[in-house]
Protein backbone atom coordinates (compact mmCIF):
# COMPACT_ATOMS: atom_id res chain seq x y z
CA UNK A 1 0.00 0.00 0.00
CA UNK A 2 1.22 3.10 -0.91
CA UNK A 3 1.20 6.08 1.63
CA UNK A 4 1.39 9.68 1.50
CA UNK A 5 1.30 12.22 4.38
CA UNK A 6 -0.51 15.29 4.61
CA UNK A 7 0.01 18.05 7.10
CA UNK A 8 -2.38 21.08 8.45
CA UNK A 9 -0.66 23.70 9.77
CA UNK A 10 -3.24 25.26 11.67
CA UNK A 11 -4.34 22.51 13.78
CA UNK A 12 -1.44 20.02 12.98
CA UNK A 13 -3.24 17.73 11.73
CA UNK A 14 -2.07 14.76 9.58
CA UNK A 15 -3.93 13.53 6.64
CA UNK A 16 -3.33 10.52 4.67
CA UNK A 17 -3.60 9.27 1.66
CA UNK A 18 -3.52 5.26 0.77
CA UNK A 19 -3.84 3.49 -2.21
CA UNK A 20 -3.49 -0.11 -3.68
CA UNK A 21 -0.64 0.31 -6.53
CA UNK A 22 -2.24 -2.26 -8.44
CA UNK A 23 -6.02 -0.91 -8.76
CA UNK A 24 -5.07 3.01 -7.68
CA UNK A 25 -8.10 2.35 -5.19
CA UNK A 26 -7.45 4.75 -2.65
CA UNK A 27 -8.64 6.00 0.97
CA UNK A 28 -8.57 9.52 2.86
CA UNK A 29 -7.83 9.03 6.40
CA UNK A 30 -8.95 12.67 8.50
CA UNK A 31 -9.47 15.05 5.86
CA UNK A 32 -9.46 18.79 7.03
CA UNK A 33 -12.19 21.04 5.28
CA UNK A 34 -9.72 23.61 4.89
CA UNK A 35 -7.29 21.48 2.72
CA UNK A 36 -10.17 20.01 0.61
CA UNK A 37 -9.41 21.35 -2.33
CA UNK A 38 -5.53 20.88 -2.01
CA UNK A 39 -6.51 17.55 -1.50
CA UNK A 40 -8.55 16.61 -4.34
CA UNK A 41 -6.13 18.49 -6.78
CA UNK A 42 -3.68 16.06 -5.07
CA UNK A 43 -5.90 12.72 -5.31
CA UNK A 44 -6.80 13.74 -9.53
CA UNK A 45 -2.75 14.09 -10.43
CA UNK A 46 -1.90 10.75 -8.34
CA UNK A 47 -5.11 9.28 -10.58
CA UNK A 48 -6.40 7.48 -7.10
CA UNK A 49 -10.17 6.51 -7.00
CA UNK A 50 -11.41 7.46 -4.07
CA UNK A 51 -13.25 4.64 -2.09
CA UNK A 52 -13.27 5.48 1.27
CA UNK A 53 -13.29 8.52 3.54
CA UNK A 54 -11.85 7.22 7.08
CA UNK A 55 -12.00 8.74 10.38
CA UNK A 56 -10.41 8.34 13.28
CA UNK A 57 -13.03 9.90 15.63
CA UNK A 58 -15.01 12.51 15.70
CA UNK A 59 -12.50 15.38 15.98
CA UNK A 60 -13.05 18.48 18.68
CA UNK A 61 -9.85 20.53 16.98
CA UNK A 62 -11.00 20.60 13.30
CA UNK A 63 -13.66 20.19 11.06
CA UNK A 64 -13.25 17.23 8.83
CA UNK A 65 -13.04 17.52 4.87
CA UNK A 66 -15.04 14.13 4.05
CA UNK A 67 -18.29 15.51 3.58
CA UNK A 68 -16.92 18.17 0.83
CA UNK A 69 -14.84 15.22 -0.15
CA UNK A 70 -17.52 12.87 -0.66
CA UNK A 71 -19.08 15.28 -2.96
CA UNK A 72 -15.93 16.08 -4.98
CA UNK A 73 -14.37 12.68 -5.41
CA UNK A 74 -16.81 9.78 -4.02
CA UNK A 75 -16.29 7.23 -1.54
CA UNK A 76 -18.29 6.09 1.30
CA UNK A 77 -17.59 8.15 4.75
CA UNK A 78 -17.09 5.77 7.44
CA UNK A 79 -17.04 6.84 11.12
CA UNK A 80 -17.57 4.24 14.44
CA UNK A 81 -20.81 3.06 15.52
CA UNK A 82 -20.55 4.88 19.18
CA UNK A 83 -20.82 8.07 16.87
CA UNK A 84 -24.27 8.01 16.22
CA UNK A 85 -23.46 10.01 13.10
CA UNK A 86 -26.29 10.09 11.00
CA UNK A 87 -24.34 11.27 7.56
CA UNK A 88 -21.62 8.88 7.42
CA UNK A 89 -22.08 5.69 4.72
CA UNK A 90 -20.35 3.00 7.22
CA UNK A 91 -21.11 2.40 10.81
CA UNK A 92 -17.83 0.66 11.45
CA UNK A 93 -17.28 -1.92 14.89
CA UNK A 94 -14.11 -3.50 15.91
CA UNK A 95 -12.71 -6.26 13.23
CA UNK A 96 -14.72 -4.87 9.94
CA UNK A 97 -12.25 -4.55 7.30
CA UNK A 98 -12.70 -2.45 4.02
CA UNK A 99 -10.35 -3.76 0.98
CA UNK A 100 -8.23 -1.41 -1.38
CA UNK A 101 -8.06 -3.55 -4.23
CA UNK A 102 -7.00 -6.88 -2.99
CA UNK A 103 -5.50 -5.13 0.11
CA UNK A 104 -7.53 -4.97 3.83
CA UNK A 105 -7.86 -2.04 5.49
CA UNK A 106 -8.81 -3.55 9.54
CA UNK A 107 -10.57 -1.30 12.04
CA UNK A 108 -9.52 -1.64 15.54
CA UNK A 109 -11.36 0.34 17.72
CA UNK A 110 -9.19 1.95 20.57
CA UNK A 111 -11.63 4.31 22.61
CA UNK A 112 -10.07 6.30 25.03
CA UNK A 113 -9.59 9.81 23.66
CA UNK A 114 -13.22 9.70 22.94
CA UNK A 115 -15.80 6.55 22.90
CA UNK A 116 -15.72 6.21 18.97
CA UNK A 117 -11.88 6.23 18.32
CA UNK A 118 -10.73 3.63 15.64
CA UNK A 119 -6.99 2.77 14.25
CA UNK A 120 -7.18 1.89 10.92
CA UNK A 121 -4.49 -1.63 10.49
CA UNK A 122 -2.99 -1.83 6.86
CA UNK A 123 -0.23 -4.09 6.25
CA UNK A 124 2.80 -2.84 8.01
CA UNK A 125 1.15 0.47 9.31
CA UNK A 126 -1.37 1.59 11.69
CA UNK A 127 -2.86 5.00 11.51
CA UNK A 128 -3.97 6.19 15.40
CA UNK A 129 -5.62 8.75 15.16
CA UNK A 130 -5.28 10.67 18.68
CA UNK A 131 -5.16 7.24 19.82
CA UNK A 132 -1.39 6.53 19.92
CA UNK A 133 0.49 9.78 19.20
CA UNK A 134 4.73 9.81 18.62
CA UNK A 135 5.75 9.63 22.58
CA UNK A 136 2.42 10.55 23.77
CA UNK A 137 -1.27 9.94 23.48
CA UNK A 138 -4.41 12.04 23.11
CA UNK A 139 -6.16 13.60 25.83
CA UNK A 140 -9.00 11.69 27.98
CA UNK A 141 -10.77 14.88 29.38
CA UNK A 142 -13.63 15.28 27.04
CA UNK A 143 -15.87 14.04 24.53
CA UNK A 144 -16.55 10.74 26.95
CA UNK A 145 -12.69 10.18 27.07
CA UNK A 146 -11.43 7.57 29.49
CA UNK A 147 -8.30 6.93 31.06
CA UNK A 148 -8.48 3.05 31.05
CA UNK A 149 -10.28 2.92 28.00
CA UNK A 150 -7.37 4.43 26.45
CA UNK A 151 -4.80 2.60 28.52
CA UNK A 152 -5.68 -0.73 27.14
CA UNK A 153 -6.19 0.70 23.63
CA UNK A 154 -2.50 1.50 23.25
CA UNK A 155 -1.36 -1.14 26.14
CA UNK A 156 -3.50 -4.04 25.23
CA UNK A 157 -4.52 -3.42 21.41
CA UNK A 158 -1.87 -1.90 19.63
CA UNK A 159 0.93 -2.57 21.49
CA UNK A 160 0.10 -6.36 20.27
CA UNK A 161 0.88 -5.39 16.52
CA UNK A 162 4.69 -6.47 15.54
CA UNK A 163 6.90 -3.94 16.56
CA UNK A 164 7.69 -2.87 13.35
CA UNK A 165 4.73 -2.08 12.29
CA UNK A 166 4.40 1.67 11.38
CA UNK A 167 2.54 4.38 13.67
CA UNK A 168 1.18 7.45 11.48
CA UNK A 169 -0.38 9.89 14.45
CA UNK A 170 -3.53 12.02 13.26
CA UNK A 171 -1.26 14.81 15.27
CA UNK A 172 2.15 15.96 16.10
CA UNK A 173 3.11 18.77 17.78
CA UNK A 174 7.31 18.47 18.27
CA UNK A 175 8.13 17.83 14.44
CA UNK A 176 7.36 13.91 14.43
CA UNK A 177 5.81 12.30 11.18
CA UNK A 178 5.66 8.85 12.54
CA UNK A 179 6.83 5.95 14.68
CA UNK A 180 6.69 2.09 15.00
CA UNK A 181 4.92 0.26 17.80
CA UNK A 182 8.35 -1.50 19.28
CA UNK A 183 9.53 2.66 19.72
CA UNK A 184 6.42 3.67 21.80
CA UNK A 185 6.43 0.08 23.83
CA UNK A 186 9.84 1.67 24.85
CA UNK A 187 9.94 5.45 24.94
CA UNK A 188 6.09 6.43 25.09
CA UNK A 189 6.62 9.20 27.82
CA UNK A 190 2.86 8.15 28.66
CA UNK A 191 3.27 4.11 27.97
CA UNK A 192 5.82 3.04 27.39
CA UNK A 193 8.63 1.59 29.25
CA UNK A 194 6.19 -0.82 30.85
CA UNK A 195 4.36 2.02 32.93
CA UNK A 196 1.63 1.16 35.07
CA UNK A 197 -1.96 2.33 34.69
CA UNK A 198 -1.33 4.11 37.74
CA UNK A 199 1.14 5.94 36.58
CA UNK A 200 -0.70 6.74 33.07
CA UNK A 201 -3.71 8.18 35.42
CA UNK A 202 -1.90 10.09 37.33
CA UNK A 203 -0.11 11.61 34.13
CA UNK A 204 -3.39 12.07 32.57
CA UNK A 205 -5.02 14.00 34.98
CA UNK A 206 -2.87 16.34 35.72
CA UNK A 207 -2.57 17.91 31.98
CA UNK A 208 -4.60 20.46 32.75
CA UNK A 209 -5.16 21.50 29.45
CA UNK A 210 -7.34 24.06 27.56
CA UNK A 211 -10.40 22.90 26.01
CA UNK A 212 -9.70 22.78 21.69
CA UNK A 213 -10.23 26.46 20.64
CA UNK A 214 -12.63 25.16 17.85
CA UNK A 215 -14.59 22.51 20.54
CA UNK A 216 -17.94 24.35 20.13
CA UNK A 217 -17.95 23.98 16.32
CA UNK A 218 -15.75 21.12 15.57
CA UNK A 219 -17.70 18.67 17.46
CA UNK A 220 -21.58 19.62 15.84
CA UNK A 221 -19.84 20.64 12.74
CA UNK A 222 -18.05 17.13 12.09
CA UNK A 223 -21.31 15.33 13.27
CA UNK A 224 -22.80 16.73 10.24
CA UNK A 225 -19.53 15.34 8.33
CA UNK A 226 -18.41 18.53 8.20
CA UNK A 227 -21.09 20.06 5.75
CA UNK A 228 -21.40 23.17 7.05
CA UNK A 229 -21.67 26.72 6.18
CA UNK B 1 17.60 2.56 3.45
CA UNK B 2 15.26 3.99 6.09
CA UNK B 3 14.05 7.23 6.86
CA UNK B 4 12.59 9.66 9.57
CA UNK B 5 11.17 12.67 8.14
CA UNK B 6 11.12 15.61 11.16
CA UNK B 7 9.39 19.08 10.84
CA UNK B 8 10.34 22.17 11.64
CA UNK B 9 7.43 24.66 12.62
CA UNK B 10 9.36 28.01 12.59
CA UNK B 11 10.90 27.82 9.12
CA UNK B 12 9.08 24.70 7.48
CA UNK B 13 12.11 22.53 6.66
CA UNK B 14 12.25 19.22 6.77
CA UNK B 15 15.08 17.39 8.18
CA UNK B 16 15.86 13.73 7.89
CA UNK B 17 17.66 10.45 9.76
CA UNK B 18 18.64 8.11 7.20
CA UNK B 19 19.94 5.15 8.17
CA UNK B 20 21.06 1.46 7.02
CA UNK B 21 19.07 -0.79 9.02
CA UNK B 22 22.12 -3.73 9.08
CA UNK B 23 24.93 -1.53 10.62
CA UNK B 24 22.41 1.48 12.07
CA UNK B 25 24.95 3.69 10.47
CA UNK B 26 22.89 6.80 9.98
CA UNK B 27 23.37 9.99 8.27
CA UNK B 28 21.29 13.54 9.52
CA UNK B 29 20.40 15.60 6.45
CA UNK B 30 19.34 19.86 7.26
CA UNK B 31 19.28 19.91 10.85
CA UNK B 32 18.18 23.19 12.44
CA UNK B 33 19.55 24.16 15.34
CA UNK B 34 16.37 25.27 17.22
CA UNK B 35 15.62 21.17 17.19
CA UNK B 36 19.22 19.54 18.10
CA UNK B 37 18.33 18.25 21.42
CA UNK B 38 14.97 16.84 19.93
CA UNK B 39 17.01 15.50 17.08
CA UNK B 40 19.80 14.00 19.66
CA UNK B 41 17.35 12.45 21.79
CA UNK B 42 15.54 10.77 18.48
CA UNK B 43 18.91 9.10 17.25
CA UNK B 44 19.55 7.66 20.89
CA UNK B 45 16.60 6.12 20.56
CA UNK B 46 16.58 4.73 17.81
CA UNK B 47 20.06 3.62 18.13
CA UNK B 48 22.04 5.36 15.50
CA UNK B 49 25.61 5.82 14.80
CA UNK B 50 25.82 9.22 12.96
CA UNK B 51 28.39 9.10 10.14
CA UNK B 52 27.66 11.94 8.49
CA UNK B 53 25.54 15.43 8.95
CA UNK B 54 24.88 16.51 5.06
CA UNK B 55 23.93 19.95 4.10
CA UNK B 56 22.50 20.50 0.99
CA UNK B 57 22.93 24.17 1.04
CA UNK B 58 24.29 27.10 2.87
CA UNK B 59 20.46 28.02 3.81
CA UNK B 60 19.43 31.41 4.19
CA UNK B 61 16.34 31.27 6.55
CA UNK B 62 17.52 28.71 9.50
CA UNK B 63 21.18 28.17 11.42
CA UNK B 64 22.17 24.45 11.02
CA UNK B 65 22.10 22.35 13.70
CA UNK B 66 24.97 20.16 11.80
CA UNK B 67 27.63 21.91 14.21
CA UNK B 68 26.21 21.20 17.46
CA UNK B 69 24.92 17.86 16.64
CA UNK B 70 28.70 17.37 15.50
CA UNK B 71 29.82 18.29 18.81
CA UNK B 72 26.93 15.89 20.58
CA UNK B 73 26.76 12.28 18.63
CA UNK B 74 29.41 12.91 15.82
CA UNK B 75 29.48 12.39 12.37
CA UNK B 76 31.28 14.33 9.56
CA UNK B 77 29.93 17.59 8.26
CA UNK B 78 29.35 17.62 4.89
CA UNK B 79 28.82 21.20 2.55
CA UNK B 80 29.38 21.45 -1.32
CA UNK B 81 32.71 22.63 -2.18
CA UNK B 82 31.50 25.91 -3.28
CA UNK B 83 30.38 27.00 -0.40
CA UNK B 84 34.26 27.70 0.72
CA UNK B 85 33.02 26.51 4.76
CA UNK B 86 36.05 25.99 6.70
CA UNK B 87 34.35 24.31 9.56
CA UNK B 88 33.15 21.43 7.37
CA UNK B 89 34.73 17.87 7.49
CA UNK B 90 34.23 17.00 3.64
CA UNK B 91 34.02 19.45 0.77
CA UNK B 92 31.94 17.91 -1.80
CA UNK B 93 31.43 17.29 -5.38
CA UNK B 94 29.57 15.93 -8.03
CA UNK B 95 30.02 12.49 -7.88
CA UNK B 96 30.87 11.97 -4.40
CA UNK B 97 29.09 8.83 -2.89
CA UNK B 98 29.17 8.43 0.83
CA UNK B 99 28.32 5.20 2.35
CA UNK B 100 25.83 3.81 5.02
CA UNK B 101 27.32 0.59 5.74
CA UNK B 102 27.36 -0.58 2.32
CA UNK B 103 24.22 1.79 0.77
CA UNK B 104 25.79 4.57 -1.25
CA UNK B 105 24.45 8.12 -0.73
CA UNK B 106 25.81 9.58 -3.66
CA UNK B 107 26.18 13.36 -4.38
CA UNK B 108 24.08 15.61 -7.06
CA UNK B 109 25.62 19.33 -7.33
CA UNK B 110 22.40 21.19 -8.06
CA UNK B 111 23.13 24.62 -8.21
CA UNK B 112 20.28 27.13 -9.04
CA UNK B 113 19.20 28.24 -5.70
CA UNK B 114 22.39 28.64 -4.70
CA UNK B 115 25.93 27.75 -6.04
CA UNK B 116 26.43 25.16 -3.62
CA UNK B 117 23.38 22.58 -3.52
CA UNK B 118 23.76 19.02 -3.54
CA UNK B 119 20.84 16.59 -3.88
CA UNK B 120 21.37 13.40 -2.16
CA UNK B 121 20.61 10.53 -3.99
CA UNK B 122 20.02 7.07 -2.11
CA UNK B 123 18.53 3.77 -3.54
CA UNK B 124 14.61 4.83 -4.41
CA UNK B 125 14.76 8.26 -3.18
CA UNK B 126 16.46 11.86 -3.75
CA UNK B 127 16.88 14.58 -1.33
CA UNK B 128 16.64 18.06 -3.03
CA UNK B 129 17.22 20.34 -0.97
CA UNK B 130 15.58 23.73 -1.87
CA UNK B 131 16.13 22.90 -5.37
CA UNK B 132 12.87 20.55 -6.11
CA UNK B 133 10.20 21.11 -3.83
CA UNK B 134 6.53 19.42 -4.09
CA UNK B 135 5.16 21.02 -7.56
CA UNK B 136 7.63 23.73 -6.50
CA UNK B 137 10.91 24.88 -6.42
CA UNK B 138 13.15 26.98 -4.39
CA UNK B 139 13.97 30.81 -5.10
CA UNK B 140 16.53 32.00 -7.13
CA UNK B 141 17.19 35.93 -6.36
CA UNK B 142 19.76 35.11 -4.04
CA UNK B 143 22.97 33.52 -2.47
CA UNK B 144 23.93 33.40 -6.51
CA UNK B 145 21.06 31.97 -7.09
CA UNK B 146 20.24 31.42 -11.11
CA UNK B 147 17.79 30.42 -13.41
CA UNK B 148 19.30 28.66 -15.87
CA UNK B 149 21.44 26.62 -13.36
CA UNK B 150 18.24 26.10 -11.27
CA UNK B 151 16.25 24.63 -14.88
CA UNK B 152 18.92 22.41 -15.79
CA UNK B 153 19.88 21.52 -12.13
CA UNK B 154 16.32 19.97 -12.24
CA UNK B 155 15.24 19.17 -15.70
CA UNK B 156 18.64 17.93 -16.78
CA UNK B 157 19.80 16.07 -13.49
CA UNK B 158 16.96 15.56 -11.33
CA UNK B 159 14.52 14.88 -14.34
CA UNK B 160 16.82 11.98 -15.86
CA UNK B 161 16.66 9.59 -12.35
CA UNK B 162 13.98 6.94 -12.28
CA UNK B 163 9.97 8.12 -12.21
CA UNK B 164 9.21 6.47 -9.01
CA UNK B 165 12.12 8.25 -7.15
CA UNK B 166 10.37 9.34 -4.25
CA UNK B 167 11.28 13.24 -3.62
CA UNK B 168 11.86 14.49 0.01
CA UNK B 169 11.97 18.18 -0.40
CA UNK B 170 14.12 20.84 2.56
CA UNK B 171 10.98 22.57 2.79
CA UNK B 172 7.38 23.19 2.29
CA UNK B 173 4.57 25.41 2.32
CA UNK B 174 1.76 23.45 1.62
CA UNK B 175 1.46 20.50 3.83
CA UNK B 176 2.88 18.18 1.45
CA UNK B 177 5.88 16.37 2.92
CA UNK B 178 6.84 14.20 -0.55
CA UNK B 179 6.87 13.50 -4.01
CA UNK B 180 8.00 11.35 -6.79
CA UNK B 181 10.39 12.41 -9.92
CA UNK B 182 7.60 11.45 -12.08
CA UNK B 183 4.69 13.77 -10.41
CA UNK B 184 6.78 16.60 -11.23
CA UNK B 185 7.87 16.07 -14.36
CA UNK B 186 3.99 16.72 -14.82
CA UNK B 187 2.82 18.44 -12.04
CA UNK B 188 5.36 20.94 -10.88
CA UNK B 189 3.86 24.01 -12.13
CA UNK B 190 7.43 26.13 -12.48
CA UNK B 191 9.33 23.25 -14.59
CA UNK B 192 6.67 20.47 -15.41
CA UNK B 193 4.66 19.55 -18.19
CA UNK B 194 7.66 20.44 -20.34
CA UNK B 195 7.84 24.55 -19.31
CA UNK B 196 10.39 25.85 -21.38
CA UNK B 197 13.70 27.96 -20.20
CA UNK B 198 11.78 31.02 -20.88
CA UNK B 199 8.43 29.81 -19.43
CA UNK B 200 10.35 29.34 -15.83
CA UNK B 201 12.59 32.37 -15.89
CA UNK B 202 9.52 34.29 -16.46
CA UNK B 203 8.17 32.81 -13.71
CA UNK B 204 11.16 33.32 -11.51
CA UNK B 205 11.66 36.69 -12.40
CA UNK B 206 8.29 37.93 -11.25
CA UNK B 207 8.05 36.09 -7.91
CA UNK B 208 9.00 39.24 -6.05
CA UNK B 209 9.31 37.57 -2.84
CA UNK B 210 10.83 39.48 0.31
CA UNK B 211 14.38 38.01 1.51
CA UNK B 212 14.37 35.62 4.30
CA UNK B 213 13.56 36.98 7.61
CA UNK B 214 16.72 35.59 9.15
CA UNK B 215 19.21 35.86 5.98
CA UNK B 216 21.15 38.26 7.75
CA UNK B 217 22.27 36.16 10.81
CA UNK B 218 21.26 32.75 9.14
CA UNK B 219 23.83 32.87 6.09
CA UNK B 220 27.26 33.86 8.23
CA UNK B 221 26.03 31.16 10.67
CA UNK B 222 25.77 28.54 8.11
CA UNK B 223 29.08 29.49 7.33
CA UNK B 224 30.56 28.79 10.85
CA UNK B 225 28.42 24.97 10.96
CA UNK B 226 25.80 27.06 13.15
CA UNK B 227 28.06 27.38 15.72
CA UNK B 228 27.30 30.61 16.98
CA UNK B 229 26.23 32.02 20.25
Amino acid sequence: MKIRQLFDYETWTYTYLIWDEITNEAAVIDSVIENAERDEKHIKELGLNITYLLETHIHADHITGAGKLRQQVGGQLVVHKNSNSECADILAEEGDIFYLGQQPIRVIHTPGHTNNDISYHIEGAVFTGDTLLVRDCGRTDFQLGNNQAMYQSITDKLFSLPEDTKVFPAHDYKGFSQSTIGEEKKFNVRVGDGKSFEDFSTIMDNLNLPNPKRIDIAVPGNMKCGLVD
